[in-house]
C-alpha cells in the first residue's frame, strides 16, 4: 500500500466535477459532484453539534446507503440555522440534482459549508446544475478546489493496495481550516474507493476510520454544525465479513493524511504539532488528555513562540485528566522534539536555547507518556497565531 | 449592602502586607501577607486540574479551618510541576512565615502563581520576610499589588451590610488575567469579613460563592494548576445555623465585581463580555452551554471583530448541550446588545451596521434564551484580541 499525492490513483466506478455557481464573493468554484455510475455504498460520520445543518440533518436520514449515486457539495454557505427555508432549500437541491442525473432522490446526498445563518441561495445553485453535470469527469481535482472556504489548498490524498491479486485504490479529498476540532469542527472530507464493501461493513468502517483519523485533529477547539465524513464504495457487496485489514489500513492512511493536510492548514497556523498520548489504558482516557492539549490556547501560543514551556503542557493533560474517569495524578513523561523535558514527574535540564531551535521546524513532535498503560493515540493541531485572530475576526463583516 | 471600590471599607482584625522580593525581573511587588490578629475562619476552593501547584496540595489538607492566622502569597513563580523539592519549599515556606509570626505551620496557609516547573526560589522568600512581616498594615491594596503577574492593574473590591443593627463588611482582591476559566484559571481571590461565620457554614458559603462568581469567568479556557479562592473570616463562631442571606448577597456581589474585573482584564481583552443564559432546566445544563459560548475562539475573535455572528454562538450552544442531559434541540432564542437576532430557532432580520457600532462598546451582552425552564446564569469572558497571542507567545521565553 502507498500514500502518494501527486500520480493519484483514481477507484474505478466515480465521476466528479466542480464550477462557478457565484456563492462566493470571489469568482471561485464553489459547486462540486461526486457521482458513481453503478449504485453505491457510502457510511457517513457527521457533526455531534446540536443544531446541526440542514444538509446534516438530511443526510443522517439517508446513510448508510447501498443505492448511492450522487453527491451535491457547496461551499460559501453552510445551510446551517436557517431554519426550515434552509432545510426546505437543501431538498431542492437534492430534488434538483436527482432529476438532472434520472435519480431517485434518496440516492443524492448533499453537503454544505461557509457562512452561518444566511438564506440559502438555491437559486444560485438550480441555474449551474446543467453546467456541473456536463463537466463530469474522472478527476477529483475540481471538486477539491470547489470545497475550499479558508483553505488556502486543496486536500487530498490517496492509497492503492492489493488484496488476493486484485489491485484496488482509495482517494479523498477534504476541507477544513477553521473551527476544526475533534468531532470534526466545519471538516468536509470524501472518500471514494473500489475495494469491495457491504452496506453493514461500511458505516462501522468509516467510524473507526474516523476515530483515528479526523476526531484526532484539533484546530481551534470548535465544532461545527456542518462536519461531515462521507467514505463511498463504488463497489458493493452483499458479503458482511469483517473487513479486509488492509482495506482499513489504506483507507486509514488516506484519512490520516487529509487530517495532517487540515492540520497544518489551521487558519493562520505556521506548525503542524503531531501530538502522541501513550501509556494510557483506553481511548477513554486517551482522547480528552489529547484534546485538552491541541486545544490549549496557552500551548498553542507557546508553540508558535518556539518556547518549549512544557509547564502548559502539563497544565493541559492535568485538565483534560480531570475529564476521565483515571482518577490518579501519573508520574508523567513529556517529549518535545526528542528532548525529554519532564520525566515522571520530575522537571530535566534541558538546552532551552537548542529547543527553542527545533521548535523553528514546520512539525512539531509532542510525546506525552502517562505510564498508566499501553494505549497509544496520535493527533494532530496546529500554533495559533495573531494570523488567526485577523482572520477571524474579519470574516463575515 | 453597596459594593464600592474607592472608599473601601475594612473588616475588622486584618492587617496586610506586601514587598518586593525579587522574584519577578522587573522590580515589581512580588510577595504578600494577609494575617488575622486573632484565630479566624476559614474556607477554600482549588483548581480541580489534575496537576495542582505545591500550594494547592499543602492547603487543600489544612481548609477549612477555625485556626487561620496567615496567608503567605507569592507571584512570579507558580510553584507548579517542580516535583517534591517544589513541596518541600512550599512548606518551608509555610513554616518560616509561622516561626517569625509565632504561629503553628497549621495556621499559615500559601499561594504561588508566575510560571511553571522553575524551582522555587525559596531563599529570597526567606530574606524577605522579615521586610514583609514589619509592614503590616490596615490596607489591603500593597498585597493586592504583591500578587499581579500580567495583569494590567490590581483588582478589588468591598461592600459593607448590616444584620440585626450591626455593620459588618467585606473586601476582596484578585489577581488572574490569562488562563482564566470556569473552574479557576490561574486565579486567586481573596476576600475577608468580619461577619460572623462558623467553620462548617464558611465552605459551603466559599461554594455557593464560587459558583455564581469565579467559575463563571472564562478568558482562554485554560484551568491552571494554581487556582484558588479563600474566604476568610476575623470573627469566628461556634453556630452553625444557616448563613444569613444578607452575608451571603454581600460576598457574592464582591466575589462578582473582582470575576467581571478579572475578565475585563483578560489578556490583550478589549471587551467584557456579559453572558446571561436563561430558560435552561437547571445549573447542570446552563454551565456547560455558557461555558462553550465564553471559551469559543470563534465567538470571542468575532467579538474582537464587532461582527454579530450569532451563527458562531449558536454553533457553541449547540457544541455545549452536547455536554449536557438535556436531549433536544431547543428552539434558541440569541439576543445580543438588546436586539433579538435568532428567536426561537429562526433568523431575524436586524440592522447589521447599527449592531455592529453597538458592539464597539467596551461592554458587550448577550443573552440565550432556550425556553426550557426557569434556570439563568450570568458569567463574564472576554474578546480575543492579537494581543493575546503575543503576549503568551513571549511570556517564558
Amino acid at each position: 500500500m502507498t500514500v502518494d499525492h501527486t500520480e493519484m490513483p483514481l477507484p474505478r466506478g466515480f465521476l466528479y466535477a466542480g464550477t462557478i455557481a457565484g456563492l462566493k464573493q470571489e469568482n471561485k468554484k464553489d459547486l462540486g459532484l461526486i457521482y458513481t455510475e453503478q449504485n453505491g455504498v457510502v457510511g457517513a460520520v457527521y457533526t455531534r453539534n446540536r443544531f446541526p445543518s440542514a444538509h446534516v440533518q438530511y443526510c443522517q436520514k439517508l446513510t448508510p446507503s447501498n443505492r448511492f449515486r450522487a453527491l451535491i457539495i457547496n461551499s460559501g454557505n453552510a445551510n446551517a440555522a436557517t431554519g426550515e427555508r434552509g432545510i426546505a432549500a437543501n431538498l431542492q437541491m437534492a430534488q434538483q440534482v436527482a432529476q438532472k442525473l434520472n435519480l431517485e432522490t434518496d440516492q443524492v446526498l448533499t453537503s454544505s459549508t461557509g457562512i452561518i445563518g444566511k438564506p440559502f441561495p438555491i437559486e444560485k445553485i438550480e441555474s449551474s446544475l446543467d453546467g456541473l453535470t456536463s463537466q463530469l469527469q474522472t478527476s477529483p481535482v475540481d471538486t477539491a478546489e470547489a470545497i475550499m472556504t479558508t483553505d488556502t489548498k486543496p486536500k487530498l490524498a490517496s492509497a492503492k493496495f492489493e488484496i488476493d491479486g486484485n489491485t484496488y485504490s482509495a482517494i479523498g479529498f477534504a476541507k477544513g481550516s477553521g473551527m476544526i476540532h475533534p468531532d470534526m469542527g466545519t471538516m468536509l472530507a470524501y472518500i471514494m474507493t473500489d475495494a469491495p464493501l457491504s452496506a453493514l461493513n461500511i458505516q462501522a468502517l468509516t467510524q473507526q476510520v474516523t476515530e483515528r483519523s479526523f476526531n484526532c485533529v484539533s484546530v481551534d477547539g470548535d465544532t461545527s454544525t456542518n462536519d461531515s465524513f462521507f467514505l463511498i464504495s463504488s463497489h458493493p457487496t452483499k458479503h458482511d465479513d469483517s473487513v479486509h485489514p488492509v482495506v482499513q489500513d489504506a483507507l486509514t492512511q488516506v484519512a490520516i493524511s487529509l487530517s495532517k493536510q487540515i492540520a497544518a492548514d489551521g487558519e493562520g497556523a505556521n506548525h503542524l504539532i503531531e501530538l502522541t498520548v501513550k501509556g494510557t489504558p483506553s481511548h477513554e482516557i486517551a482522547q480528552p488528555v489529547m484534546n485538552a492539549i491541541l486545544t490549549s490556547s496557552l500551548v498553542k501560543t507557546a508553540i508558535y513562540g518556539k518556547d518549549p514551556n512544557w509547564g502548559r503542557i502539563l497544565m493541559a493533560i492535568g485538565n483534560g485528566l480531570n475529564q476521565t474517569p483515571l482518577k490518579c495524578h501519573p508520574p508523567t513523561t513529556i517529549t518535545i522534539q526528542g528532548t525529554t523535558v519532564f520525566f515522571r514527574g520530575e522537571p530535566q535540564p534541558f538546552d532551552e536555547t537548542a529547543l527553542s531551535r527545533h521548535l523553528a521546524k514546520h512539525e512539531v513532535e509532542i510525546e506525552v507518556d502517562l505510564h498508566q498503560g499501553d494505549f497509544s493515540l496520535t493527533g494532530w493541531g496546529c500554533d495559533f497565531s495573531d494570523e488567526y485572530v485577523h482572520i477571524n475576526a474579519d470574516y463575515s463583516t
